[in-house]
C-alpha cells in the first residue's frame, strides 16, 4: 500500500484543550513512517473549499508541542453547514479534488456536535463514491454534551476554571456581615454540565448555596423563598445558574421582567439571565445584588487547565490517528470510564452516525430532588476530570502560547 | 517598658493578597518576645465597637501561613466612616475602652484610601488624649490609586489575572475569519491602572487593539472609526476599557444610549459600560459584538497571584510591626522603587495625614498621545509586579484556603 498524507482541521467553539488533540494527531503523524506528509486546514471545512491549507511538517516541533497548553484553535475555526450530498454535491466534489491533489488518505476533524455531523457527511460521501480515505472525528466541547463518550475533552479544564473561580468568588463575598446576593451565570443552553461543575467549589468552602440547571424547570417563587432564607441566615448568598434555565412552560428565564413574571412585551434585556434574576431579587426581596457572567474565560482559561484533560485530549487525537492507520473509518475517538476511584479510562471509538446531532443532558441522579443543588454522585463523576496541575506561565508571569509560521501549500 | 498586645483589622474591598499582609503582621507579632498577645478584630473598625475580637494566638500556625495565598479578608471587612472626634467622640471613647481592656499597644489597619483615613483619625485622637498606642496603616487596593507608595499590594496579582485573561480571550476570539468586536470592561472608576494592565497581554499575542482609561476623555466618533478600521483589517477587534471612562464633558459613557449619543432620558442600563459600547458598535457599525466584564475575579483570582505581590504584601505588614515596635506611629507602610531593571524596592513609611483622601491617577506618559493605547514606559513599570509564579492548588486541582477557628475574646 502506497503512503498517503494526513489532513486535520478544527471546528466549532474553541476550548482550552482542542489544540492538545491537534498536537496528538500532528505529533503522532509526523513520527509515523506510514505517512507521506501532514497538512492542516485553516478554518475547518471552509478552508478545504478555499484551499487554505498549511504544511505542518514545516512548523517548529517545539511549537507543535506547546499546543498542549495553548487555548483556542490554532488552525482557526468556522461555522459552516455542509448540505446533504444528495441535494448538492458541489462542496463534496471540491473536497475530493483537494484531497486527491494532496494525496490525503486520512482526514481528522476535531470538534463538537455539528463537526461530527460534517465529519459523518464526508465519510458517507467517500463511501458512496468509493474514495479511499479514512475519516475520523475527535471530540471536543466544554459543554460535555456529546453522547457515547464518558465526557468530552475541554470539559475538565472548563469546570476546573469555573469551580476554582466560584470558590474564590465565594471567599470574596463572604467578608461582609451584610453582603450581596451574587448570581453567577455559566455557559450552557440545553445542558447544565458546566453549571453542575460549580458544585466542586463546595469542596473548598461553603458555596454555592443554590445551583440551577436547564434540565429541571426553574420555579421563581421557590427560588426567591430559598434566597431569602439563605440571606437571612448567612448575610450573603451565592447562586450559580445555566444561561439556558427555563420555567415549567419552557420559557427562558432570560425573558422574564423585573417583577419576576414572564415579560409579555418581550423587552430586550441588555444583560444575560444572571442580571435578569438579580433585578428580580432586588425588586422582590429588596436585597443588594451582583450578577457575574463568567463568559469566554470558561473556554480558554489555559492557565488553569486540567492535566488529565490535556492528556486525554492528546490521546484521543493520537488514537484517532492510530486507529485510522489500521483502516478504521467513520468513527469518533471516545472515552469509556473503567472506574472513578481510582480513575481509569479506556480509549475507544464509536460510530459517527450515532454521535451526530444528539445531546447528552445531565442525568437526574446528579441533581437534588428539589432541583436546586447537585449530588455527590456528580462530584464522584467530575472530580477526577480536573486533576493534575500544569502551568503555562513563563518567567515574566505571562502565559506562553504556541506560534505557527503557517506555510500555505499551492494546489 | 511593659509588654503590650497587638490588634489588627482589615477593611475595604478585599484583594488577592490582603491576607498576605495580615500574615506578615501576625507571624511577626507571634514570633516577637516584645509582644504580650495578638488579636484580630472582625469586620474592621466596626468589630471594635461591637467587641467581635479573636485571639489569634489560638489559631493553627499552618493556617496562618496559608493566608499568604488566600484571597478575601480573613478578618472580614466593613464600610464604616468614623466621624471626626471633634464632632462626636462616642466611637473613639469605645475604641479606647476596648484597647485598654485588651492592653493594646499597637494597632494595625490593612486597607485602602478610606481605611487610611480611619487609621489617621484614630491616631489623631490617641495623640489628642495622649493614649499610648502606635497606629499603623498597611496599604492594599487592586486600584493602585494610593499616593506616596510606588504601587499597592493587590495590584500586581490583579493585573496578572487581567493580562493573562485578556491574552487568553484574544487567542480565543482570533480563531474565526469573521469574528466579533469584543469589549472587555475592567474595574476602575477614577483611575485606569487596572485597565492599563491589559497592555501586558500584548507581550503574549497581539491584543488588545485599543485601551481606554478614565484619565483621558473618551471620544465616541474617533473610537468608532478606529474599531471599524481594525475590524476591516483583522476580522476581529479586542478593546479594553475602564468602567469609569467619560467624555470630554465628564459624562460617563455608561449613560450613553445605543445611538452613541448622551442618553438625555437617563435610561437605566442593565449591563455595564462594555455592554453600552457594544450596543453602540452594533447599531452604528453593524458589526457582531460581545461584551465581557471581568468582575470580581479581578480582585480574588488567587490561583494566579503574583509571588512578588504576595511577598511585598507580607513584608509591608511585617515592617509595619517592626517600625511600630521602634515607636513609630501615625504612618503607612510603603514601597519605594529603587530600580525597574533589575527590579528592586525599598520598604519605608509615609505620614497617614498625607496619604488619606488622595487619588493617584495613571500618569500621562503611560498613555499614548491619542489616548487609545498604553506606552512601553507603563510596561517597564508594571511587568516586574506580576513576576513570580506560585500555585495554591491541591492534589484535586482545587484552590486551598486558610481556615480560622475564630476564638472570640470576652471583654
Amino acid at each position: 500500500m502506497s503512503k498517503k498524507s494526513v489532513l486535520v482541521g478544527q471546528s466549532g467553539g474553541p476550548t482550552t484543550v482542542i489544540n492538545a488533540s491537534l498536537a496528538g494527531v500532528l505529533e503522532t503523524s509526523l513520527a509515523s513512517d506510514k505517512i507521506e506528509n501532514v497538512y492542516g486546514v485553516m478554518n475547518g471545512i471552509k478552508g478545504i473549499l478555499d484551499e487554505t491549507i498549511i504544511d505542518v511538517s514545516k512548523e517548529d516541533k517545539d511549537e507543535i508541542h506547546k499546543l498542549l497548553n495553548t487555548p483556542s484553535s490554532m488552525l482557526g475555526s468556522v461555522r459552516y453547514k455542509l448540505p446533504s450530498y444528495l441535494d448538492d454535491d458541489t462542496d463534496y466534489k471540491k473536497i475530493k479534488e483537494v484531497f486527491e491533489k494532496l494525496n490525503i488518505g486520512h482526514f481528522f476533524y476535531i470538534g463538537g456536535n455539528d463537526s461530527m455531523d460534517t465529519c459523518n457527511k464526508i465519510n458517507e460521501y467517500f463511501k458512496h463514491i468509493n474514495f479511499d480515505c479514512t475519516v475520523f472525528g475527535v471530540p471536543k466541547t466544554v459543554d460535555n454534551d456529546l453522547i457515547l463518550t464518558d465526557h468530552t475533552p475541554g470539559y475538565g479544564s472548563s469546570i476546573k476554571f469555573i469551580a476554582n473561580t466560584v470558590a474564590e468568588i465565594y471567599q470574596d463575598i463572604s467578608c461582609y456581615k451584610k453582603g450581596k446576593v451574587t448570581i453567577v451565570e455559566i455557559m450552557g443552553r440545553d445542558a447544565g454540565w458546566l453549571t453542575a461543575g460549580t458544585k466542586l467549589a463546595s469542596l473548598v468552602n461553603n458555596g454555592p448555596d443554590l445551583i440551577y440547571l436547564p434540565e429541571v424547570a426553574f420555579d421563581m417563587e421557590s427560588f426567591l423563598e430559598k434566597v431569602d432564607t439563605i440571606y437571612k441566615q448567612k448575610g450573603h448568598a451565592l447562586i450559580t445558574i445555566s444561561e439556558g434555565i427555563r420555567d415549567s412552560e419552557g420559557n427562558y428565564i432570560l425573558t422574564y421582567s423585573a417583577s419576576g413574571a414572564k415579560d409579555e412585551f418581550g423587552h430586550m434585556q441588555l444583560g444575560g439571565v444572571a442580571s435578569v434574576l438579580t433585578n428580580i431579587v432586588s425588586t422582590r426581596l429588596h436585597l443588594p445584588t451582583r450578577s457575574i457572567e463568567l463568559n469566554l474565560p470558561q473556554r480558554c482559561a489555559s492557565h488553569l487547565a486540567s492535566l488529565t484533560d490535556i492528556e486525554e485530549a492528546y490521546n484521543l487525537g493520537k488514537n484517532a490517528l492510530l486507529f485510522s492507520l489500521d483502516g478504521v473509518s467513520g468513527k469518533m475517538s471516545a472515552l469509556e470510564r473503567v472506574s472513578s476511584n481510582p480513575y481509569e479510562v479506556k480509549y475507544t471509538y464509536v460510530d459517527l452516525t450515532r454521535v451526530a446531532n444528539s445531546v447528552k443532558e445531565v442525568p437526574l441522579n446528579y441533581i437534588s430532588k428539589d432541583g436546586s443543588q447537585i449530588t455527590n454522585e456528580f462530584i464522584e463523576y467530575a472530580l477526577p476530570l480536573i486533576k493534575g496541575n500544569i502551568s503555562n506561565l513563563d518567567d515574566n508571569g505571562l502565559v506562553k502560547f504556541a506560534k505557527f509560521n503557517k506555510n500555505f501549500v499551492k494546489l
